[in-house]
């Protein structure tokens, strides 16, 4: 599913073969709550080099990169994609905007790096990666948490086998005062969880179920609490809890396998990771009623990490793949895979959390 | 639902009446994991006298009491039976054993005290809450987190208005080490939470669906990992998720409100329930477009709780229900109403999770 | 000791009488650590105009600052100085400069806002306040903690009589990865503690006594873990444990009172502070042996406190001083109360221990 | 110091030569706080026999039994000393009477187990271990600490060289609720941290200074907060915080050393040991000036610790002891140690602090 990566997830990075690569001209689309964490980090890289910032409230543009600047900031599109040196474009505007913009830019011949999700439907994130692939031109989605020291690491322990046999998935999102009035709780929250599961476990595995249930109990329109029920094609079940309405803040993630098991509390910066040398044994082949089931609790690691803002890992990925001509971590076909879930979700909530098979993609 | 009990769940008190009431002769049935628990507080209760302790394993039974003590062990229940200052007996052995077991009891006349959940099935339930109505005896079912001081200050808070309307249960019930041969994680875990749901939001609504994903990921024959999502008739939903295989204990309630919110963290015993001042406000009757969706968040108050151990109140309660002719605040209905939702999760579950109806319990 | 100052700790603004003020011209002195934060702050608010940033190093100055941008840079002091819009100039330079800095400006007119300790000396301390009265200038000393909103709140809980008499104040400010080559654990940490101390409990009592304990086991030349033993003139006593060689952070300050204690663990941002409503009753007038003790446990409150970066409120504060003739919170005699201390330490240490006397503070 | 024990501090087990060895004949002495305890343990353990507990209080002692139990409750020792086959005595009394009960049992030929301190003054510590010696029965000072999986883990880490050369140690105990009428803080709680510092610290070293600050800031008559400062003859310093008054609970003692750091917290039971591989490399031979400073942030590991009741180790020990012919690993000498520390701790707390040097232990 992540074909051709190594273990912690990145490609072999090629730039050692072009050191003097030029730095990548880009602009940032969209100067409302993600966009000034490109424009930040597009700044600080050596890698990127940022032209413009366009937003259709030129204030708040101009308000993101100050006032004496050399980076230009325009209202309109059009007028980024008419400076030449512009060779990318990141995306950061609401997704219902993703497929037109993605596709100005395409058609234009620029690499395109999309905020999550991808786009508003699966129809329209295909569109965008089917364009993208006939322009010959890199689509990223910006799955930022696939970029965090602590989901490399949660990759490696699965990909090297120290977890074993991986057993289950569980995350829990929540928080207070997030409310979107364009956009649900699942397409808000679970493509975070959706890429990392996809990142961490999607190896030699396959999504093929989704249920979903959602509550709006305040009568927002859509849900604002989600609990999602994934299953894998080998039986390997996840599940995600996203809620808007928690009085308290949680962002904790279990990875559950036969040999080790994964604990992430993304909020504790000390010890985001857990690493339990814990274990069952379930007596071998006997039958479930002469089974004397034994427990192992051993030590547990807390493994070093490297803090680094992941966004800064996304935008060195995104320019090493144009200029190398792979392609990046999180790339459309990563985004498509959240999108599937995504409408899958919608059905399933609306069914009243009836188990949707997901079609398997078929990108031409 | 739990008509006729005051704010904080209890009946009021009739002893008061009756100060001078024989203590209960009792006899506890299974000496295994909470046979001893049961013994330990009708020991150190002035209300009940402690006269049998009864299991197959006449050695264990004789462990659970010591070598030189009045009270006698018993290998069968005839024996108990036969002592006619037994007027009560507290049931502690496998859910498959108690409707034999229970209604031996009752029909030689005796209250019984069952531990959760009442039966293995709801005929079998029923058939007891059947009998003991026949026979003019107290079933209560022995649902002890509904005695515990945290859960009596979240009915309280609930009941008196202070959270506002409810608007989500979620529960987390999770930890290592507890795989159980004969039942799975719904039937051993689930009834704390549907038991608590019950009586702590249960004035005024019902339950009427239950869909539950289980799994089973290292083939034990049944489910070791649950998630419950339940609907009450008015609408207003709850989540559970019972985990046997988790490497971190966790045992965290939050009860949203429009004005409050209720964390219930039970591993902390400084500081089980915060009360959060906090809400949302959608901003009336505008439309979701229009809508200025505005946030509160005031103080936290973590109420000061007795520690207290709930066993001892479950038998205070069981004994003034048979002296004051009253029922216990956990009684044999509560118990079915447990039950009814335990099946549902189990079809549900073996369906993929496609939601379930519950039926009315109809006691004749 | 801070008179004139409210209940939380501020002079009453007079800005509203000068709602026209010009923004106060100022330079930022020193483009190390603390430096760049205050560019960002005086940037950001209205009340200030930042013209310059000096360092000796004047690529580092640059960097701050950016390329493109109004902002002067200087690597001199004399360049800043010559500018007549330059009203007041922050420094935040290592403290042995302190003095040299400030006297160049105080001696050209111009209002000091100066980085904590104040100085590297009370004597050279006391000679900054004494030129800054002698030409009418503003001494503002960065005690920045005294700003946020847990200490304004502890005061208030203290000024206001909630907590009841004061009985003691312990704090501890440890961590891993800050061993400073010029200056030891008291200097660098304890000037927080001390000003804290100091703005929170000095209403009507003066530190009279310090006794402290360091150690230095690495060998660096001075201490890197430090007591701090210090006791008012009323008996109330105060303790500080200071460290650079722990192995976790931790930041815990507790004030105890006979109505109320307060904890604040300023590493917990959702509960920063816990006010226990917790007491001790010894039975009043009867003897030791009579007394029959009684504690008292009631609700703990976590108040909601704004997250305001304090540094603003700094720099607003020392812009409101100039422009009203007032002075500010932590004026430069509350930079001399501190630097009074840390020699006592000083002295105590290089005795082992012994406690050291403090004499009176006497500015001309 | 504690020289002839192995790496976990145990002396190495003689019992496997004697396996047949009659069970202990033992009394406990005190139905108060910790006799209870002391009971029940000794009831549990096959190595002991308890034949009698003894309380001027009858119905105290009475009430720790039940009713019908072959162990006889006696109002006064001499009773007890009347029974031949009692061979060892627990004392469980206030430590002004530990001198006269244990010179009792010693000078009728039995062995003690005493609660800490030992005593309440060095002088009648040394008179209960020489009246030992010359009795030739063994004395056991009870410090339970010792015998936690926790302390044997840090002891082990430190005797194997795991952290290097220990830089400090920092303790923390403190509560509310435990003001004590008869004793001080120090004697009350100092005890604990210092045969934990003599049992982890004490190969190779001896402590030579105490300073000590203590409050008393409710007119208790005595210190319910304290400060210890104690320096070993080798340069390493300890700390201990304890106190009376605080809100909350805090058990947190921090082992620093050259390789690991352990951070010990006995409030955590699900990670009590934090083992971090971290450190400071100060760059060798260059002056301080030239130095660059290196910091070294590598895995936490908290290692998997039995859950064991201390206690029983204590008594296990004790009657091993006996059996064997040895010494208990808390022996009197060790008990005398603490006595020496808390009896200059006295003289230096009512001295404001002032470092006391500590006498050699000459012992007859």
């Amino acid at each position: 599913m992540t074909a051709g990566v190594t273990e912690n997830g990145y490609r072999p990075h090629l730039s050692a073969a072009v050191p003097t690569a030029q730095p990548l001209g880009m602009a940032v689309v969209g100067a409302g709550y993600w966009g000034p964490n490109l424009v930040r980090n597009a700044l600080a890289l050596p890698e990127t080099e940022l032209r413009w910032v366009c937003d259709r409230d030129l204030v708040r543009a101009r308000r993101v990169v100050g006032e004496q600047t050399p980076i230009k900031v325009a209202g309109d599109l059009e007028e980024v994609l008419a400076d030449e040196f512009v060779e990318a474009v990141a995306i950061a505007t609401p997704p219902a905007t993703h497929e037109e913009l993605a596709l100005r830019c395409i058609e234009a011949g620029r690499h395109v790096l999309i905020e999550k999700p991808l786009a508003d439907s699966l129809a329209a994130g295909r569109r965008i990666v089917e364009a993208a692939a006939r322009h010959g031109v890199v689509v990223h989605c910006d799955h930022t948490f696939c970029y965090t020291p602590a989901v490399q690491k949660i990759r490696e322990l699965v990909v090297s086998g120290e977890i074993g046999t991986p057993l289950y998935y569980d995350s829990v999102r929540v928080n207070l005062g997030l409310i979107q009035p364009e956009v649900d709780v699942f397409w808000d929250l679970a493509p975070h969880d959706i890429s990392i599961l996809d990142f961490v476990l999607g190896d030699g595995r396959e999504l093929d179920t989704v249920a979903a249930q959602g509550a709006d109990p305040l009568g927002v329109g859509h849900p604002c609490i989600g609990y999602l029920a994934l299953a894998f094609d080998d039986g390997l079940q996840a599940h995600c809890h996203l809620n808007w309405l928690s009085p308290t803040k949680i962002r904790t993630t279990i990875v559950g396998g036969s040999e080790r098991m994964v604990l992430w509390n993304d909020l504790l910066p000390t010890q985001r990771l857990s690493v339990f040398d814990c274990g069952v044994d379930l007596g071998g082949d006997l039958s479930p009623r002469q089974r004397r089931i034994s427990y192992r609790t051993g030590n547990m690691v807390a493994p070093a990490l490297r803090e680094r803002e992941a966004l800064s890992g996304v935008l060195a990925d995104f320019s090493d793949a144009i200029r190398s001509g792979g392609s990046p971590l999180t790339d459309g076909e990563a985004g498509l895979r959240v999108l599937r879930v995504l409408e899958a979700a919608e059905t399933s909530c609306a069914n009243g959390g009836t188990p949707v098979p997901l079609r398997p993609l078929a990108v031409a």
